[in-house]
């Protein structure tokens, strides 16, 4: 096994293929590591200069006089074997190749090189043909794309690991934007050393990690993919989005990654048999990511629903119905105080509308209830924020709620600019929102199925 | 039949209930309709006041000397009879009631009186418990939310047909974010007189409309609906979505609205005999909504992919394969123009696969090579802006070959800040665009679909 700590966490890095010219891949990776505030020691590596964004330039990797932990490579193809080579001698025990132009364009000799050269040495290689390694607690960004055009997430509990660059950064950048945070991200191209599955053993072990995404066009190692996943799946919660499902799609994959997809029933299968979370959409990619990254564990089905809307508590119904969960009944209790404390408007059952007129405190009302009333599993707050008692204080009142973190609290909020305002703030306050009633219900549904799987498992 | 003329396009309109305090509903309809640019005349009607925001205001609909075309009336439900029955006396033609407190709270026979009053003067009325009407180009904006909680869209084909107010405001209010148009948008609540039937048949005369959606909990009239449906989704597509698909939201929706929401299976079956688009979600509502406003009726199924991440590109071909249509085959031609004059890494293949070097002029030649090949009927682009050689040029040239309308072209892009603003530049230049590959498939085959029926009703 590789040890990827290197590749993740390395105390110094040299960039092989370093480049002055502001735009070109070789510069951004610099400019990445120092823009990030990455507090060990850059080397760029290039033997056509002196000093790339005034750091001082080597010849080769080892030209550089003190110990080099990590590197990352980024030169034409060819070039590639000779650098590792360095490398192996250098005494680096993490590589990542960002270039491309091996198996996916059918260089299968050249990558095969890459792979002996990283045994001979021991060498945990990332790549060829990928988009590297992010880390934002230890400031490592290997990614060259500029910072303006892809955003980064902050620190949270994520992992990703990707076989595509493009879906990786398509997804870094929604994720920095929606404001949840990441442990780790990787993008692993082609994977002619380190696999998927050395990435899922490392992240299962990595303690900021609390759920593993993973997106996959094909996997290396079958029997061990499939033996990785079965222990791995009770620790942490891993979701699964497989490319190419249909034979076209698969037929597509090879061209891109050089991967054999093979048959995505039996992927299927092995995620279904092995309670690997699978997500058919990147959509559903975030709604599972999230939920699992912020909410507690949850066995019971049994769910309120808070709304100000009439119309979205009746889809929001039929979307928990149908993805096997049941509307809580409330206690005579809850009934009653619900009576005693609100407006006639209100009816006291679920979904509690607390009609158009609701205001913060009406909201605050409802969930203390919500939270105190044991029939209750799991909440969701439906806040539509187009009506004219309802502003930001309702923010504070769900994310103070869904801070006693004993029931998974989630909302839905769908809308314009000022909704989309609200909706942020929620979520990096670490409350899930989703824009509509199926996404909610479906990720909801997932989080119980799997928090029923892991009961389960502790029990025997 | 209700004449609903006066309804969407009045000349003038009484305010029943105009208030002076910001903030208030009646206060609200009045701003709105002042802001909005209204030509008509706009007379408030509050018998304890003699001006609201600088307008002249009356003690009663009869106490305005001119000719009122219509009226909105909120104010307690117990008063709205006589409101309405002074209405019918003065000769107003159409009236919203936004005034709640009717058959959702169990008072039937107030709400019956509504319906007598209407029959006796053969006046046409929305609501009650409504959110009233909204006509863009006739400056009609009854909607009691101020415009900075919910947005106002723009002048476009989209009529929609909603029966909760507050699933239809938040509609409205992510349309106005998102940047397309509607032609018409009318909350109608309980249904006392005007129901989704009669909006259907004059939704399907409308010509600025040109795709009806609906939101229904229950209908009024089955075999009218049921004739309705079957008459006009020949003239244009009718996208519908049912809330209370299962029994416990069917029981919601009854104490939302009073509606019986009957049997889902029958709506269902109701939908498919008749072409009725049917949405699951609200995020299909608005992914269907506007592939059939903005793009041609396309018979075939054989899709062009182009892309500039070879993962996105499989994910999309298993989305086009799952959804029933076919990835194009390319004509020899086509191949090889593409090898002519794309870079060696572009393989001559379907998902085109323009690298992550693409710029805005490599997509030019990939969309003019699909518009120009025989064997493509509709294009999906996907760009990934992320990169750094893709930028907003991009979305000129994608505008530009969408405006030749010859074969529907949609868009996916996926992404934070930067992509999201290319994103909007697109849809508001008429090319949907989508976050996701399934949203995008999906979308695409409903148009097929009917595109397909209405060919084949064409032919009969």
């Amino acid at each position: 096994m590789y040890d990827l700590k290197p590749i993740f966490e390395p105390k110094s890095v040299a960039i092989i293929g370093a480049a002055r010219e502001p735009g070109k891949i070789g510069n951004v990776i610099v400019r990445n590591f120092v823009d990030s505030g990455f507090t060990g020691e850059i080397y760029p590596v290039n033997p056509n200069a002196t000093e790339v964004d005034g750091l001082k330039c080597y010849k080769s990797v080892l030209a550089i006089p003190k110990k080099v932990d990590s590197a990352v490579i980024a030169i034409p193809a060819r070039l590639v074997p000779q650098a590792l080579e360095e490398c192996g001698r250098k005494g680096v025990r993490g590589v990542v190749v960002i270039s491309g132009g091996f198996a996916e364009v059918g260089n299968y000799e050249l990558e095969a090189q890459l792979a002996t050269i990283a045994k001979k040495y021991g060498m945990a290689v990332v790549g060829p043909n990928c988009l590297g390694v992010v880390n934002p607690s230890a400031k490592v960004d290997s990614i060259f794309l500029p910072t303006y055009k892809m955003g980064r997430p902050k620190v949270g509990g994520v992992a990703f690991i990707m076989q595509s660059g493009a879906v990786g950064s398509t997804i870094l950048d929604l994720i920095a934007r929606e404001g949840f945070g990441i442990s780790k991200f990787v993008s692993y191209g082609n994977a002619a050393v380190v696999d998927e599955t050395d990435l899922l053993e490392y992240l299962a072990k990595d303690k900021q990690t609390r759920i593993i995404i993973l997106y996959i066009e094909g996997v290396k190692r079958g029997k061990e993919f499939f033996k990785a996943t079965k222990k791995l799946a009770k620790i942490k919660p891993i979701v699964a989005i497989k490319a190419g499902t249909t034979e076209v799609g698969a037929s597509a994959a090879k061209s891109h990654t050089g991967s054999l997809a093979g048959n995505y029933a039996a992927y299927h299968a092995l995620f279904r048999q092995n309670r690997v979370i699978e997500a058919r959409t990147l959509d559903e990619v975030f709604d599972f990511a999230k939920i699992f990254e912020t909410q507690p564990h949850c066995t019971g089905k049994r769910v309120a629903i808070i709304t100000n809307g009439g119309g979205m508590g009746v889809l929001t119904t039929d979307a928990v119905i149908e993805n096997g969960m049941e509307l809580a009944e409330f206690t005579e209790e809850t009934r009653a105080k619900v009576k005693e404390t609100m407006p006639l408007t209100v009816n006291a059952r679920n979904p509690l509308d607390l009609t158009g007129d609701a205001d913060a405190s009406r909201y605050e009302a409802a969930l203390n209830l919500a939270y105190g009333d044991p029939t209750v599993d799991a909440i969701i707050v439906i806040t539509l924020f187009q009506t004219v008692s309802l502003d930001s204080r309702v923010v504070d009142v769900v994310v103070k709620a869904a801070g006693k973190g004993e029931k998974p609290l989630i909302t839905i909020a769908l809308g314009g600019e000022y909704t989309e305002m609200q909706r942020r703030a929620l979520e990096s306050s670490g409350v899930p929102s989703y824009a509509s009633p199926s996404a909610a219900a479906k990720s909801l549904a997932k989080l119980i199925e799997y928090s029923r799987f892991t009961a389960k498992a502790k029990k025997r």
